[in-house]
This record gives C-alpha cells, sequence and structure tokens, in this order.
C-alpha cells in the first residue's frame, strides 16, 4: 500500500480539481496527508535493509540536513539584514549630504553616524550637505538646493527598485507575506522563491527603504528569508520534493525575517506562528527558533549599526508607569484600532481606483512609485519628523528626553506644552496614514509593519506630551495621585512605544508577536502590561469594523485560496454541506465498466476539472475511488487504441482483456456523510489539510467539495 | 440538526466505548467536534432573536467571562506564588534557626534575609541558630543540636504534607502535570482540579518545599494555576458545560503557574504549547499570555522577596562567551541528556519496585515520604551546598562570585584550582540525582524541573571551575586564544545556567520553552545561543535511549490514555488499519428491524462498550448510525414495555406502532475506508479529536476503532 502510494505519487502532479472558479490557475493546493506518507514511505526506503547502526546513520545525515538549511539561512538572512541596513542608510543620508570632501573622494562611503561618530550632530564638520558643497550662498539657495537634492535621489532611488522588481522578478514586489501566508496554507506558487527573487528583492529594499518612501523592510525580510531556505533546500532532494517538509522548513525559516528586523528571535517564532503558518508543530517551533535566533546573533555579530544593540530603536527606560496612565494607553489602544481600519479601508480604496481604467498610472507602474516617492519627497523635506528614515523616527520617538544627545527633530525642546512640536507629531501622523496607505501595494518591496510602528508612535508621543504637559501644569490634581512631586512622572517616550503596538495591532490583528517583540525591544516587563492593554483594545475596535488585517485583506483582494483559521464562527452556521457540495449529477464519474479509451480521452477533453470519481455504474453510483486527471492521462499512453475496454476490476483476473484502471484509482478518499455540518468539513480541510472531500450516502457517491471550492465560498460569504 | 445535537448533547454522558483494556474507568474521552458543534449553538441561541445592538452586548458579555476569569486566576496564582514563596522560605529557614529572641516572641516571623537585611551574612546578630538558642556550649554539641532541629523539622514538614494529602485530597500528590496532560488530551478527571484540591497543594507545597526535599514548586504551581481556572470557571456556566472551552481555558491558566515559578510569562505560554496542550490555537495563546503576564505583574507588585525581581534566581552577566566554550557548553549538554536519562531509569525503577509486595513502605506513604524526608535531611546537612533550599543553591550557582556577597556555602573561595569545591559539586549532583529519583512521584505534592536545574547547575558550575581554573593555569594555549590577557575570561556561572537547561532538556525533552525560560531568567540574548546548543545536544542524547520525557513516561507507567503528538514516526508504520480495528463480527451491532425493547434492553446489560453501530440487518450490514449506551438506554425508558418493537426508521411514517429510535441515532458518524494507512486514522484522532471512527466499504460496517483502543495501542507498542 505505501510502496504503492509511493511510487504513484511521485508520478502525480495534481493540480486544482474544478478550476471553474478560479482566477490564479497557476496556484494549486498541496494534500498535506498525502506528503506525510511520502515522507513516511521515503524514511522507511531510506532505512530498509541496513544493519542498525547503519540505519541509525543514515537516518541521522537525513534529519540534520534540514539542521544545516536553517542554520546557514539563519547566517544568510543575517548577513542579508545588516547589507541591507547598511545599504540603505548610506543611501538614505546621501539624499541629505556626503561625508568628507565630495571633490576628493574623502570618506563618501560612511553614512551620517560614521561620518560623525562621537561628534554632535550639528557640530559634525566631515558631513556636508549638498547645498555646502556647492558653495550655496543665500538662505534660500541653500534650501531649494538640498530640497532638488533630497527630491533627486528619493525619485531616483524609488524608480530604480520598481524597474528592478518589474524587469526582472515581478514576484519580489510588496511585502509578500500575503502570498507566503497562502503558499504555507498549502499552495503551490510557482517562482515566488527563486534565486531571482532573493536577490532582487534585496537589492529593491535597499533602494525602495532609501527612497524614504512610507515603507518598512520587515515583510521583504520574511520573503527574503524564505527565498534563502528555499534556495538552500534545493540541495536536500529529500526536502526538496515534499512539499509537506518544504512547507514546516519555510515557516521556521520566515521567523529569521523577523528576527532580524525587529532583533526579536522569539517574537519572530510567534510571528511565523501566529501569522503565517498553517501546521505548526513543535518540531517546527524548534526549528525555527534555532533558525530565528542563528540570524539574530549573526545580526549581532556584524553590528551594522556599530551601537552595540540589534536594532536601532532598541530602547531601555529609567522608570515604570504610573495607574492613572492606563487612561491615556486605552486611548492609544482604540486610536489604533481606528488607524488600522482607516489604513485598510484607504489602501483597498486606492488599489480598487487603480484597477479602473480611467486611471492615470495604469499600466505605467513605474510612473506610479516615482510619482508616489515624488509625492513622499515633497511632502516630507519641510517636516523634520517626515524628513528623517523610518527607523530613525521611531528610535528618537522611543527614546526618553535625557536619552537623545542629537535632538536634531527638534523633540526634546524645553518648555511645558509645547503644542507645536504636538500639532507637528499629530500632523506628521495624518501625512503617514495617507502616504502609507497609497504607498503598500505599489510595485516595490515594501513592508506596511514600520510605518505602522512610525504613526503610532508619532501620535502615542503626542499624547504623551499631553499628559506631561498636563501633569506639569497641574501636579495637584488627584488623577495624578501617584506621581512624585518635583519629580518627572511621565515618560513621552513609553507613549511612543504603546502606540506604535497598537497600531501594529490594529493593522495586522496579532496579538502575542507584537507584545513579545515589544517586550524585546524595551527589555523590560515592566511595560508588557500596558502594551498588552492597548493591543487588546486595539484588535476589539478594529474587529468590530471587520476581522480582516490587512494581509488577509489582500489575500481576498487577491483572489488567493486560502482558509483562514481565525473565521471560526459566524460563516456558514446552519449550512448543510449537501447544499454547497457539487452533487453526484454535476459531477463527471467514472463507471467501472463500458468505457474504452477513446470515450476516456473525449472525457478529459470535455472536462477541466482535475479527478474523476469511479462508481460501479451510472445505474448504481456506489463510490469505488477516485483517479486524478494526471493519472488517468498517465495510464491511457500514446499506444493505447482507442476503442480498448477500460474498466475498474473489484477481483483482478488475468484473462480479461483491456485497460484496468485499478492500479491508478485511489480506492481510499476521504468521504463523509452529505448530511454533516459544514464546520465538520472545515476543520477536515483545514486541520488534516486534505484537497478534495468526497460524499457518500451508505455507499453511495453524492457529491464532492475540494479545498478550492470551500476557500472561494468562504471568501464570498464574507465580503 | 444544529439544534437537535444540542439538545442530545446535554443528556448525553458518554463514557468509553469498550471497557475492556481499560485500568482507569474514571477517565472518559471528550468528542471535541461535538463540544465545538454545542458552542456554536449555544453562540446562536443566545444571540438569535434580538436586535443588532442587543445581540453584540449579549456576545461581548459571553465572551467577556473567559477573560474575567483568566485575570482573576492570573492574580489568584501570583498571590498564592507569593504566599508560597514567603511560607516556604520562612519554613525552611526555621530548620536553621529562628529571627529575634525567641523567648520574647521577637521577629520570629522573618525569614533570614529579612531579618539579616543589610547585614553581611555571618555578621548577622539577630538570627540565631538553634543551638545559641539553647544555649550549646561545646562545638560539638552544637553540631548536634543544629543537626537535630534541622532533621526534626524536615520531618514534621514532609510527615504533615503528606498526610494533609493523604487525608484531604490524594489529587493533590505528585507534580499534576501527566494529569493535567492528559486531561487537556481530551480525557475527564473526576476531583482533579476542586477547591480542596487547591487549598491541599498550596499549604502541602509550602510544607513539602520547606521541607528540604528534592522537589520543586513548578510543577505543582501549574496544577494550582489549572485548579483556580476551574474553580473560577464554576461561575460561567457557558464555560462549565463545554469540554473544549473548559480545555482551552486551562490551557491559557496553565501558563501562569510556569511563569510565576520561573518569572518567565512567555516561556509559561511555551510550556504551556510546547509540553501540555492538545489544541492550542492562536486565541488560546493570547489568552494564555495576559493569563501568565497578570500573574507574574501580580507576583512582581507583591515582590515577595523585596529584591525588585520577581524569581530568587534571576541574574545578569557582566561579560560575554567565547568560542571555544562551545567545547565545555556540548559537554554539558551531553551530561544533561544523561542525567535525564539516568534519572527517568532510576524514577521508574524505583517505583516499580514500591509496586512489589516485599515493600517495606507498601501502604505506609507517609512513613515512606518520612523515611525519604529524613534521609534527605541526614545527607544534605553535613554539605553546604545541600543544606540550602534549592532555589538558593540555584541562585548562588548561576551567579558571578563577584555578585555574591554572601558566599556562606563557600563556592567563590580564592585560589586557582579549587578541586574540593568541584569534587563537592559533582559529589551533590550525584546526591541530588540519587534523591531526586526516589522523591519524584511519592505522595506529596513535588515538581521535577527545580530539582532538575539544580543538579545540572551544580555540574554545570563543576565543569565550569574546570575550565576556569585551565584557563588559569595555561593562558598561553591556542584553545583559549580569544580571552583577553589577565582578564576573567570565563565565568562559572553560565555554566551553571547552560548546565541548568541542558538538564531539564533531558528530563522534559522540551527545547524553546527550556531556552526563552532561560532567557527570561538571564533577560540577555547573548546566552541564548550557548543555551541552545546545550538543550539541543542533550536533547538528542537523551532521545537515542527513549523518545519519552519523564512527563510522558509517567503517563505510560499510569496508563492514562494519551495520544503523544511527538510519537509522529515508527509505530504502525506499514499496518493496515483492518489489523487493529475491532471487526463488524465482534461488535454488538443493532439491526434496523426486529428488536425490541427487551432484547435490547439484554443486550445492555450483556455488554458493556458504551456504544452501537446500527446497521440495515445482519444480512445486509449497511450502516446507518451509531447510538451511544447513554442515549440508548434514556429511549428505553421505563414504562416501554419488553415486548415493544424497536426500529430505526428510514423514511418516518406515523402509522407505525413501537419505539423509534430515529432520533436518538447519530446519523453522520466519521467513516472511513478499512483500508486506510494507520497513520490517517491517527491524524484522525489526533487533529479532529475524535472519539471513535467507524469503517465501512462501500456503505458496508466493516469495524470499529475507539480513541482509547488507540491511545493503547500506542503504548504498548512503544513499551
Amino acid at each position: 500500500m505505501f510502496v504503492k502510494s509511493f511510487c504513484i505519487q511521485r508520478c502525480r502532479i495534481d493540480r486544482w480539481e474544478t478550476g471553474s472558479r478560479l482566477h490564479n490557475e497557476d496556484i494549486r493546493a498541496i494534500d498535506w496527508i498525502r506528503e506525510y506518507s511520502k515522507e513516511r514511505s521515503r524514511l522507511r526506503h531510506l532505512a530498509a535493509g541496513s544493519p542498525g547502526w547503519v540505519r541509525q546513520m543514515r537516518l541521522a545525515a537525513d534529519s540534520s540536513q534540514v539542521w544545516c538549511i536553517l542554520v546557514l539561512t539563519g547566517i544568510a538572512v543575517g548577513s542579508i539584514a545588516a547589507g541591507i541596513d547598511v545599504a540603505s542608510d548610506w543611501l538614505g543620508d546621501l539624499k541629505q549630504g556626503v561625508c568628507g570632501n565630495v571633490a576628493h573622494g574623502g570618506k563618501f562611503y560612511l553614512a551620517r553616524p560614521f561620518c560623525c561618530w562621537g561628534a554632535p550632530y550639528a557640530e559634525c564638520a566631515d558631513w556636508r550637505s549638498w547645498s555646502v558643497i556647492l558653495g550655496a550662498s543665500s538662505s534660500f539657495s541653500r534650501f531649494t538646493v538640498d530640497y532638488f537634492f533630497f527630491l533627486a535621489i528619493s525619485l531616483v532611488c524609488a524608480s530604480c527598485a520598481s524597474v528592478l522588481v518589474i524587469q526582472y522578478s515581478p514576484e519580489a514586489k510588496q511585502s509578500g507575506i500575503p502570498e507566503i501566508k497562502t503558499l504555507l496554507g498549502g499552495f503551490i506558487m510557482h517562482r515566488f522563491l527563486g534565486v531571482r527573487t532573493l536577490v532582487i528583492k534585496s537589492l529593491g529594499l535597499c533602494l525602495a527603504v532609501a527612497s524614504g518612501m512610507w515603507l518598512g523592510k520587515e515583510g521583504p525580510l520574511v520573503h527574503v528569508a524564505c527565498c534563502c531556505a528555499n534556495v538552500l533546500m534545493r540541495f536536500s532532494p529529500g526536502i526538496n520534493e515534499n512539499e509537506a517538509r518544504k512547507r514546516a522548513t519555510l515557516s521556521a525559516a520566515a521567523a529569521s525575517g523577523i528576527s532580524v528586523a525587529f532583533g526579536a528571535p522569539i517574537g519572530g517564532v510567534l510571528f511565523s506562528l501566529e501569522q503565517l503558518s498553517h501546521y505548526f508543530p513543535d518540531k517546527t517551533m524548534w526549528a525555527s527558533f534555532v533558525c530565528a535566533t542563528v540570524a539574530a546573533v549573526t545580526l549581532q555579530a556584524l553590528d551594522p549599526f556599530r551601537t552595540g544593540k540589534l536594532v536601532l530603536y532598541q530602547v531601555t527606560y529609567h522608570s515604570g508607569w504610573h495607574m492613572f496612565e492606563l487612561v491615556p494607553f486605552v486611548l492609544i489602544g482604540i486610536l489604533g484600532g481606528f488607524w488600522g481600519v482607516a489604513f485598510i479601508v484607504l489602501n483597498m480604496r486606492f488599489h480598487r481606483t487603480r484597477a479602473s481604467t480611467t486611471y492615470i498610472f495604469r499600466n505605467r507602474p513605474v510612473a506610479e512609485v516615482a510619482a508616489v516617492a515624488l509625492l513622499t519627497a515633497v511632502v516630507s523635506f519641510p517636516i523634520s519628523f517626515l524628513r528623517a528614515q523610518s527607523s530613525e523616527l521611531v528610535e528618537m520617538l522611543f527614546a526618553e528626553c535625557r536619552d537623545i544627545h542629537n535632538d536634531h527633530l527638534g523633540l526634546c525642546k524645553a518648555g511645558v506644552a509645547n503644542t507645536g512640536v504636538i500639532f507637528l507629531l499629530l500632523f506628521s501622523a495624518g501625512i503617514g496614514l495617507a502616504l502609507a496607505a497609497i504607498t503598500f501595494g505599489l510595485e516595490i518591496p515594501a513592508g506596511i509593519l514600520l510605518p505602522s510602528m512610525a504613526v503610532g508612535a508619532l501620535y502615542g508621543r503626542a499624547i504623551g506630551l499631553v499628559v506631561e504637559a498636563w501633569q506639569r501644569q497641574q501636579p495637584h490634581l488627584l488623577f495624578f495621585g501617584s506621581c512624585e512631586p518635583d519629580q518627572p512622572c511621565v515618560t513621552p517616550g513609553t507613549y511612543a512605544v504603546v502606540g506604535a503596538a497598537a497600531a501594529l495591532a490594529g493593522t495586522t490583528r496579532m496579538t502575542v508577536s507584537i507584545v513579545v517583540i515589544m517586550f524585546e525591544l524595551t527589555g523590560a516587563l515592566t511595560y508588557v502590561l500596558p502594551i498588552m492593554v492597548a493591543v487588546m483594545v486595539a484588535k476589539w475596535v478594529a474587529d468590530a469594523f471587520g476581522k480582516q488585517g490587512i494581509y488577509e485583506t489582500w489575500i481576498s483582494f487577491r483572489n488567493y485560496p486560502f482558509l483562514d483559521q481565525r473565521m471560526d464562527e459566524g460563516v456558514g452556521g446552519d449550512l448543510l454541506v449537501r447544499r454547497i457540495m457539487t452533487p453526484y449529477s454535476a459531477l463527471a464519474c467514472i463507471p467501472s465498466t463500458g468505457e474504452t479509451a477513446g470515450s476516456l480521452r473525449r472525457l478529459l477533453v470535455n472536462s477541466n476539472v482535475r479527478g474523476f470519481p469511479v462508481i460501479i455504474s451510472h445505474v448504481k453510483p456506489t463510490l469505488l475511488g477516485y483517479i486524478s486527471r494526471n493519472h488517468l492521462e498517465w495510464s491511457l499512453g500514446r499506444d493505447i487504441q482507442d476503442d480498448t475496454p477500460c474498466f475498474v476490476q473489484e477481483q483482478p483476473t488475468e484473462d480479461t482483456i483491456g485497460l484496468d484502471l485499478k492500479p491508478w484509482v485511489d480506492e481510499t478518499p476521504i468521504t463523509l456523510s452529505p448530511h454533516v455540518p459544514f464546520h465538520l468539513v472545515r476543520d477536515l480541510f483545514d486541520r488534516l489539510g486534505v484537497r478534495h472531500v468526497l460524499f457518500t450516502e451508505q455507499g453511495t457517491l453524492a457529491g464532492l467539495l475540494t479545498k478550492k471550492d470551500l476557500c472561494h465560498l468562504l471568501d464570498s460569504a464574507e465580503t
């Protein structure tokens, strides 16, 4: 049985059973159960017929392959992330100036922090802005020159990134998370994880981040990590040829992307578990953890920022929080929920507009990216908060004022109730929302996590400043009773962290991973409770407007087939399966006798389904099994003549003439009663990972339901 | 369909289908699928027939119940843990002396650290040992008096704990983790999570920890946390009456036990995910995280040790590790694996001896505990490392020498190559192994995590001291090339941490949770890599001798039914289901016609199975459905006479006389082909959580397999 199913499996390349409602013909579902069987029989073959210790050695060598792949992936991801950090920082700083005397080719290869290492920000003589280099004299001409270079370099970076992606690897565009979610959910997407995608996405990401557009590198880094693992997997046939093992390895690798993006290995593992992975057993968790940690340690060893910190915006606070602060924290949570909803709605509206024929940039994706980049640069340059790169902005917003030595953003100006700063923070948050909504989804590598964090940090810090000013003005209010007199009581930086967490929760609807990522960023249990409260409130508020986060929304928008595990209640409550299955009368079935090779060939031509139930006869449709299109095509090889009788024999006897299809028929398809409730079928697809279910009533075929039908049904029910 | 299944469910109290191979008649399996249906229909009933906002409010109120329960559980667990910490510390210190002038009733209620707050350990005048209080003069009599009190108080504490447990709540004995694993795997155990168990386990735990025996409070705290949640759940009928929701809530609560035991909320969540829980969706993870964090924050707010640290043995290191140290770390990992195997083998051997009739303490559990406590005390008193409480010992072993201000254990004596200390550490580790092996499983609340950590820390520190001494003696060896000259290079405390992690991995076979717990204890990413390497090596070494950790071993030993998800490969590879199912010929089936109430009553009396397949007739055994024993008993109520014909009607007509069993028959049982491979059935039981599977061939009943049969089959295949 096993050997047979193994052999058959090798030649079987199933595609979708019913292609009728299909938009993405390239996407195929995998059958987890068959893949696991394949792996089991492969292991048995590997171990068979050898003495004990040889078998042990072989099995050990085989299972060590996946660890080698993961460790190498971790090292590769850590190194790539360090490279992207260094390159995008240098390119980004180039927008404002150059290190050293550029005419004599000074240390132009240094980014601003290294050029001015140790010196105060304003007094760094080595760093020259473009206006200084070109010798602009008046303050107006200085402003113009700097503005021009800022715009020009932003534009060039963004356009290059877009051209790279569109020309060489369209799969490398956008964040890649919706695609990875679909892929890990058990579907096959071609060319999505190749070498070319890896290279283009990495290069494009440097340029995109440097362009200063409202995008992050977190999502794309997850994609890069999966590409690394996928490329390395090609050296191990045992993994590469098994779609289920491939997915387990990719789940593990995905964690390393988030690990290096946020310096949060555990956060990465939980992100993979909570957001990405369909099936995540213990073993995958450990693999994931190993990969994430190796990546983080590699990044720390390379230390691209030369700060000893894993990521730029890692912080430590000097004081705790007070109970009364829970009130602003809840407010921040509510705003985070609204941000998430507003962002998703605006983003979707923009992308629906893009699809219309009157859209000006229709079929001009590079021009579109350039226009958005130009708009971003035009708006950002005059506003100090927006001129900085997102990661630098977030770092500043998270920090306590006493830790900020180079306050070039003007965040910590003296004086109580600095309404100017508060207004500017809120204004920047608004601009950020608008820009993020039009940027996410363009033809450029672009993530949404860092922009969300930046917006959250902006409005969070604004609220923090308001509370701080209020407390300083009226320290004797009962509300502020727990503050010590004449001591700073409110730390606006913590509000920024809480705001960032709340905004992330609103956008992605994750919970644990966000709290853990923030916990690893701040390194103290102290702030876990406020972050948790804000995340929970943000999720509640956002969920009240619709359960789907940005990634699920994009999965629906793109029409990817995907079974969302979180859509647990509601849909199809009272539905009985017999209402939604394709009924027997509409199915193309093969009777066990009476067919010829010719009639079967005609059947293949006339129907586009991916497989056929086999029944005793049309008069008595008792289910005998299921034969896939490919098996049928295979069995009807060229040298079989059209008039050869084909049959499925119950008891093989040697004297029958014709073609016995029995060896190609799967005789144990999963069957259910058509009277079972809908959720049971859903559980079967979701938890067992089957690709199709046949329905029988006392042995008689009643209908068929495929995973993709179910996905589309759920999708249409939701939207 | 739903309403019916809901109503039927309410009266149905299924027990095991086949009781034949059963040792624990009290343990019943739950049917996850039915429980989820129940919950779905409950929610629909709750929301039905109200206007939109009333429905929303009702649903919100309903779903907030679980959060209230979890937050309250967190607060309760944090408070109980603080209470246990304070009480057991005070009681434990009582073995060595009393604070203040006991005759005048001084501050006797203070444990030693509070009595001597701020003063060096040796110079604390307020703390009086028993010999000082009783005025012993000679050094011999001082030793004797102190020894006597040490023995006596140990003995009293241990005996009291044992008497408490045996007299008032036998469920409170031991660690409780194997039982919780079984319970969360989908089985019902009575009285295991009641108020009485909660109180007795908490009190017993204080006494047991204070007795100085080789046991920890981590496992029992998980049990306590589950008891808290279970007691609080009784106030919410919606959760209390649904076994699946109950399990989700308990999974979440379990995390808080580990959270307060190690001060590691994320570690707790991952422990629950990796070790305990059968089914752990996203929602449970977030619930678990909330509960664990609330518990940790409560404990931190109560601050029982007045150190500001969450647990006693939280540490921070001043320096990193060097590449060459990976060699000793791997050695530590190997030893950790061996420790795990040795502990499990010794523990099992001891408990098999206990079952023999010639065992001296047979049926005298209190005497047995007292004897072990006495033995522990006799051995421990002369050895400074063992005299300390486990948590204090671990704290000392983890610390860097420069951070230890009160070195009363003599761990940091000056001088290179202190062979005495090294020998004593290794000797203590050996004693620890022996004592832990006979202590775990006695009739007393006792966990194994802290003893494992202590043994690991002991031998880890010993290896650290060896490496340190070697490096100091021969600093110019190439091996030590990465050390800076004249600087301390090796930190023995880190070896203790790595050793503790390795020993934990050897005992429990967990991976991620251990690393995360250690990460949260040391708070630095720096040491994650060595810990990871040691844990991985320990797991590999231990797994080479047998895949089962201590908890799984106990589950087998106790004959609890449990489907171990980790036993993925190997067992039953080539097996076809038809070889292991109960075949049709051996099943008691009910035909659709021809039975009378009397014949069915006889059937109920003559068979002990928990349900019956319903077939058309014995001649044509086409499966119609399945009726459980309870439903059958219910339908054959008293007022039905023995000669009433009973039947299962296909098409209900009103003019038939007799009892139609159809309303009680489950017409959509899960069926499979008897030719499916074994692992598919296993996946079905494991992932869908069904309780029994019927096998049909073209509609004809072929056999039946229950979850418990499968558990026992797997169990016997492994041992």
